[in-house]
């Protein structure tokens, strides 16, 4: 009994908590698609960027000429990017953000903007969308990081 | 009261992860200000790479030639893709760091230099100062994430 | 003695919990290494980016010839990138993983997978070996990092 009320003051039993365990896997899964994406261009469009992954196209000259860039791998390339850059600051900020308190209503909100945002954001690059659909989603997202940093900061503030 | 021990518990009461929240958020928001720092310089550079993001400098022609690369964009981005390179690290081995029950002034020690260091490198290569000031402040901050991983490893050694 | 009650409930303490970091701990610090390798390969190769970085090889044009471009930099420097995009969610991921109750066994499985997976491909990637050596360990370094998000989607969904 007493192991069982340990267990129910765990981590993953928090609802803030598994809101957050839910979203940032669903945010970082949409991040490790990117490769997907970046692998299917670089295969469709036959440019690559490592001599050693040409070889099956064919040997010697025949296969540098594959050794190139192309606008649709390096477009998935800079949203993948731009993801790590975005993302990254999500799951940090927003694990310590899950455990400084939130309302469940609140976090929820912060959640669901942000990994709305971030997909948004992903079909505005790949797309494209015309400006400034894809700016505007990168601001909403960039925001509510800014705000989970706000109440982060205002709850532990130890310097 | 049962419920105000069980949150007496909860980590954000803890010393240590509370000054591992205050530094890992500051460190966060300083990589995460590298993304408004690169679009300023895109925009007063006029430097893009989308073709839709150029399309209120001009139409058709008048706009590509705003596609190209600029000094002070590519420093920017540089700085940026090095923040994440090292603040990835210290934020995940930081974690683990301030879970594995250091001394509060050593902990406190550990942050200080590494947010400090990332911060002078920040200047450093965004002025530029001339080197060793930069590559100095990449090997402190590079220093304190190692020797933290070391204390983690120690600490926690389960293979 | 309430304190130590209190303590031995401390994720530290928990098996699956000191696995993870470990592991955790490990891969960080392999991803650092690739800054150590892409630093090797500037300075031997005389390959820099930044013109402050060349001017201890000499002042004015002599030093300019330095800012250039060389293969083994750039496949270092594809490498770490690539780490960054798979090792940042295995971290994020795993975290979440290893707080959702998984058998100890089955998680040291996955841990171990991802790890050998991950220094396998810096090497396939460095050599570099023929592929699919480099796809196949990326392919595998992947299908852990989703298996496990499915087992964590799996015990929290909360959206």
């Amino acid at each position: 009994r007493r192991g069982e009320m340990a267990k129910s003051t765990q981590l993953i039993d928090n609802e803030v908590f598994r809101a957050y365990a839910t979203y940032t896997a669903i945010v970082l899964l949409k991040m490790m698609l990117m490769s997907l994406i970046t692998a299917y261009f670089r295969i469709t469009r036959k440019a690559f960027v490592n001599p050693e992954d040409t070889v099956s196209f064919g040997k010697g000259e025949s296969a540098k000429k594959y050794l190139r860039t192309d606008p649709d791998v390096e477009r998935a390339r800079r949203g993948h990017l731009n993801d790590l850059e975005n993302i990254v600051p999500f799951v940090g900020i927003g694990l310590l953000y899950a455990l400084s308190g939130p309302e469940l209503s609140t976090a929820l909100l912060h959640f669901r903007i942000f990994t709305g945002a971030r997909i948004f954001h992903t079909f505005a690059y790949l797309i494209p969308l015309p400006q400034p659909g894809r700016g505007l989603s990168w601001a909403v997202a960039y925001s509510v990081t800014f705000s989970m940093a706000y109440k982060v900061l205002k709850t532990v503030w130890l310097l």
